[in-house]
């Protein structure tokens, strides 16, 4: 395994020791060892809330800053935070008007979470969740609940991010963030695997020649397996899936974001984001603002993720507010 | 090979295409379909030009924007702009007060660049350019101006796109630019090989277990091949070959890159930053800025760079200005 690190029992502490110091100007530690908190957060306004296991970067910890989330709790690799990290991250967050934790649908963040909420009630502290669930490969339609969270979490935090910056008050905030949960949908097609540090060796296979659609963050089974496409094929089967399931339609304006999954050189994300602006073109739906780059990782997995979220008057405003973080800088 | 794109006889092309259309807040193309501009360039400056092969994202054209690049040529993968190309970059730049190209010690680039000069002379721009050798493998010190410029090329645009923004003449410009590159030195290690798209296997090999410190950008074979080490000994032998080159002292105040190779996962980039803080603090060297991320890679390289610049008060201010690009934002 051609990795640089220390241990691979202590690579979440290590990467947390030097990200802090690399930041100091937008991000600091919580009490908790496993929180990252704000150096900007603003005193009398709703807290924003994230967290989530490591090996995502800059997910999630490159997401709190000004005016995006203000503390997140950081998990070992692909595993959910702990309880206890949770409510820190909620009390770091917490300036008496509430805090609203945007996450992502997996079962140990929800167990998690849920704990933590009802510690932090005993505190005084009053949390509300939204769970994103934008990953459209991982459940019918009917069954949304159970869709994982993928890269559009992303739009959940700049939105629910801007809304708590503009002094929404927690109901504002939460009704933010859900309107952009439940207007983005993404898909992810992978091409090559990862590997976790403390196993050594993939954990799931990906022939080459083939790529697998529908792929999850951490290399959960797809839709389907099938031979590699080219760039023009993969944003036609990557719009396929996804249009038609919130549906978005003609005339729609929408904002669109392709993550790489780690490994995908950036150049191969622009080619890939080339052909999805032919496609929505083609079904005269309108891109109001993009984002391309590595987003949303999964360690070294190569592939990439397509989130687009329809917008309305609101969802422009609140995604043009200025937001400075490691991984989201907008002026 | 497990690659997203349509062809590779356009991979280029298409990226360019993508890029365009993601970033037109940012950057829009020149009259030559192989230059990138800055739609914000206020007129009465210097311009600051760049160029160099593709699939070093974000460089070259990531560095385009405000307060940077005023304009860059663009390569096909590895290998150097066309002297029209550069020449075009020029009078896109030009806004009367001549134009500084900052770019690396590649032959290609040189011979190109050479040759776009003497054409912009005859059109009546005066360009001056500034070499960026950083990367202390490459060639003895002795033999300083044979060593190739690597990921250090963003101090030298950074500073240099900060003096003309505020206002520096030519000359000031590319003092200012040479003072960066002049004190500025990188190093990479590089722990497995990327594949030109056009060729369909790596031209080189690291063996499984080993590491070639040392490599350049495009592959380059480095001083010597190691077993491979943890972060902790990389981050040692790193700052033992670089910090005695210029020499970097007690007392010196520094800044300090850290990029990735490109299929690096960042987690790890922040592991091995935090034991060169350990290694500079040692020294009595102090951190003044840092950056750590993908900001010159080499298509899914697997790796890191290290390039440490020395400050002064001018420097500082400098590299303190805001700055716009898709590489680089800086509030």
């Amino acid at each position: 395994m051609q990795r640089i690190i220390k241990n691979t029992d202590t690579m979440v502490e290590d990467m947390l020791s030097g990200f802090l110091k690399a930041h100091k100007e937008i991000v600091a530690g919580g009490s908790h060892s496993r929180v990252v908190k704000s150096v900007h957060m603003e005193p009398d306004k709703v807290g924003v809330v994230t967290g989530g296991g490591s090996g995502h970067k800059p997910a999630f910890i490159g997401y709190v800053g000004r005016n995006l989330c203000d503390a997140a709790a950081v998990g070992e690799i692909f595993s959910s935070p702990t309880a206890p990290a949770f409510l820190n991250a909620f009390e770091e967050a917490d300036r008496g008007k509430g805090v609203a934790c945007l996450y992502g649908n997996y079962s140990g963040d929800n167990m998690n979470v849920k704990m933590a909420v009802k510690m932090a009630k005993k505190l005084g502290i009053e949390v509300r969740t939204v769970v994103a669930n934008d990953d459209v490969a991982s459940a019918p339609k009917d069954q949304k609940e159970k869709r994982r969270g993928v890269a559009g979490e992303i739009f959940m935090w700049k939105i629910g991010g801007a809304k708590a910056a503009q002094g929404g008050n927690l109901d504002d905030v939460v009704q933010a963030a859900e309107k952009a949960v439940g207007r983005t949908r993404s898909i992810g097609i992978g091409l090559s695997p990862c590997t976790l540090p403390s196993v050594g060796h993939p954990n799931f296979k990906i022939e080459e020649g083939t790529m697998e659609v529908g792929i999850g963050h951490h290399g959960e089974p797809g839709i389907e397996v099938l031979p590699l496409e080219d760039a023009a094929q993969m944003a036609k089967r990557m719009t396929d899936i996804i249009l038609p399931d919130y549906p978005f339609t003609a005339g729609d304006e929408v904002a669109v974001l392709v993550s790489g999954l780690g490994a995908t050189p950036v150049m191969e994300l622009y080619i890939l984001y080339d052909e999805i602006v032919k496609e929505l073109q083609q079904k005269g739906i309108r891109i109001y603002k993009s984002y391309v780059g590595n987003y949303f990782t999964s360690l070294e997995m190569t592939g990439a993720t397509l989130s687009v979220m329809k917008l309305d008057d609101e969802l422009k405003q609140l995604l043009d507010y200025p937001a400075e973080s490691v991984g989201l800088k907008q002026f």
